[in-house]
């Protein structure tokens, strides 16, 4: 717990209804699946319209100060006992005038500040609501393939619970994603191949006896771990006052995070908790070089995502086969955003533009985002007449290779006022 | 900002009243002077008692969800728009069951997690505060002397601020606390030293005329820097339902924190928002044996704190000369608490069972903190059935060299059924 608060004096059902098919519009009970039987697309959670309309801004300000104020729009942990989480989420939403300045922007700009999250990228959201749904499915262990914030964030929340975990990443993660993995206690499975590799090997382990009972957040619980995305939407409405952004940047990797966000804003336009802005939102993907298969497709003017294999710094975001590309794709093009993509020596830049005009230190993701703005403005496929909320997922300390080489002290001196002298610290020598 | 709060409808007064001088009493005008003018003591802020006592804990909670909630309490910042801050505090106050079961504690156990501040430690208090004293001032560019995690937070606001800034460290300090001071485009001076040489340097830099503009967060506004440290305090007591625990254990550097958390409680007390437990509370401080000469003090049943050369891998914590050291003291003895050091393989253990049994990784200072915990449970120095807060002052990826080479990937594997199989993960292969 955070703060103590007063629990809200009536219980919240759970507004959930269904998993639906993304592909064939199917429908399932609410179970631990997440790929549809009769086509073998993804599986969503459909909510009941009635339960969202009953949220009200009143209930949602009264409760926690964690993702669990939407409690009444999430598919789980509506009993505050039954929820397994660190209470991320609320995390600071960062007036960015200087770097509005910097990038050519004239309307208000904000970063929506995820590595504010209790270990530091926005997966505590997804893993905090999806542990608590495999809980209350009973699964008594969690596991996850990831390339390496979601191995973290796992990892620490089965701990908070008690719970065992099993921890699949890719064996040239960096350092920093490792160890702070391994530091909790559970087990840390390092796969020699790519995160697609990863997910493919938790694809298979899922279906043995052996795994029966492990809640694989990203596999087999995978509907449940995506609502919890649609929270950084809900938090930048309600941060803005109940507005939604005319514009806004996000980092995709498997470009569930860019479609998560969207249909946060629609579902609170729908549930008549705001006003959608004059001219509707525009959402706008960021992809590094090394792994582009998503802007690549936009740009190429097609609906099929071509899978690469991915390289570059940006290791968060290096997912080759992205599983909900096409969805990226179809909300960028519905709401009249755009994609783009900058290289690894951007990234750099970006991860120091953002720190020297916020005081925000991101992680490689960050940087992307923070480049690809950049990039958007120049480009003129940004407004920069229109208010733009761009999201930093993580944490800089988790890549810090990725700028160790490029700043550091600025001076060395001896601890005397004479070496200071000397080194132009007190003027001239 | 982090949420938008409607102001409170009623400004909030200064309350501070005075510097008053810890060693012999003297009063001096609020004003960015750190030693007594009659006795060289250290300056302290004193407030109108009238004021404090008009605080309510309705006024605190209707605040914003950080630690200008305290206004009230506070020396500066009363006024929103003069604030320089990254909005740190109302960190996570942990309930921390399997920890207390670990180390043989009965009564309830929580961990005060400060590493979820902006920066990552505690220091974003300290330095929130002095730098918007500092501003006030008219000071126009901001310095510190630092073992890391200060230089972070300065650097940090200071961008955040578009304020210029130059920090001052030992030249070995732990790489992911230069990278990310250095990421923020201030100026990062490594000094040739230890923390007590770099602190000397910038105590000779304050009064050079071309220093003159400058704000040194712990040196010539030092009293309005301590004073935020009381927050953890009032925090602390507010989460648990304004109550004061039984218990704290708080790790020393100077020693500073824990005079001001005692301060803080004292303070809650006089101003009628809590009640003191039943025999009171008692402070417990904990130190690295590497850098231990407050503990030593006090096992010597001395006054005086004999300085030590620093070693060992608490580096946040090792200032061999404690300018808080005793008033340290004085509150340990007058609460009837204690202090005990660990050395650097107990720190590593420390880090490893707060992450295990609490899902926090902590640096090195709250690997001392949980490691002290123990040991003055085992030593019957901590009473096991007295509720017990222990404060965990810093993030374990800025040092992560300490537990690098004992925590990894458990298991490696090629990416196929197989091949896990082999590996165990799927029972006997």
């Amino acid at each position: 717990m955070t703060v103590t608060t007063p629990a809200p004096a009536r219980a919240i059902d759970n507004p959930a209804r269904a998993l639906v098919c993304r592909g064939c519009g199917s429908e399932f009970p609410l179970a631990p699946q997440h790929a549809c039987w009769q086509c073998f697309g993804p599986l969503e959670v459909a909510y009941h319209p009635d339960a969202l309309r009953s949220v009200t801004r009143e209930q949602i300000a009264a409760g926690p100060p964690n993702l669990w104020r939407y409690a009444g729009l999430l598919p789980a942990g509506q009993d505050p006992a039954t929820r397994v989480t660190l209470d991320p989420g609320l995390t600071p939403l960062v007036r960015a005038d200087a770097l509005a300045a910097e990038v050519g922007l004239r309307a208000r700009l904000w970063v929506k500040d995820d590595s504010a999250n209790p270990t530091h990228s926005f997966k505590d959201r997804v893993v905090s609501v999806a542990l608590t749904a495999a809980r209350a499915f009973g699964f008594t262990r969690v596991a996850c393939a990831s390339t390496g914030n979601l191995a973290n964030s796992v990892a620490a929340h089965a701990a908070r619970a008690g719970l065992p975990s099993v921890v699949f990443i890719p064996a040239d993660l960096e350092p920093g994603k490792v160890v702070t993995t391994a530091v909790y206690g559970g087990d840390v499975v390092a796969v020699d191949g790519s995160y697609d590799d990863v997910n493919r090997l938790c694809g298979e382990l899922v279906e043995t006896d052996e795994f029966e009972d492990t809640a694989f957040v990203n596999v087999n619980v995978r509907p449940f771990y995506a609502e919890g995305s649609r929270t950084l939407g809900f938090e930048v409405a309600e941060q803005l006052g109940w507005r939604i952004p005319a514009q806004v940047v996000i980092p995709m990797a498997s470009g569930e995070l860019l479609t998560k966000v969207d249909k946060a804003f629609t579902e609170l336009v729908a549930a008549g908790l705001v006003e959608p802005p004059d001219g509707g939102w525009r959402v706008f993907g960021a992809q590094a070089a090394g792994c582009n298969p998503i802007v690549a497709a936009l740009h190429a003017g097609v609906d099929e995502i071509a899978p690469v294999k991915p390289t570059g710094i940006a290791k968060s975001l290096n997912i080759g086969d992205p599983a909900a590309g096409r969805y990226a794709l179809a909300a960028v093009r519905r709401t009249g955003g755009w994609m783009e993509y900058v290289d690894d020596d951007e990234i750099r830049d970006g991860i120091r533009l953002l720190g020297r005009t916020t005081g925000i230190f991101a992680e490689t993701a960050g940087g992307v985002t923070a480049a690809v703005l950049g990039k958007l403005v120049r480009t003129g496929r940004l407004d920069p007449d229109a208010e733009t909320v761009v999201f930093n997922t993580g944490e800089g300390l988790k890549t810090i290779e990725a700028v160790s080489s490029l700043v550091g002290p600025t001076h060395r001196v001896a601890p005397s006022l004479r070496a200071a002298r000397e080194a132009g610290l007190l003027g001239r020598a």
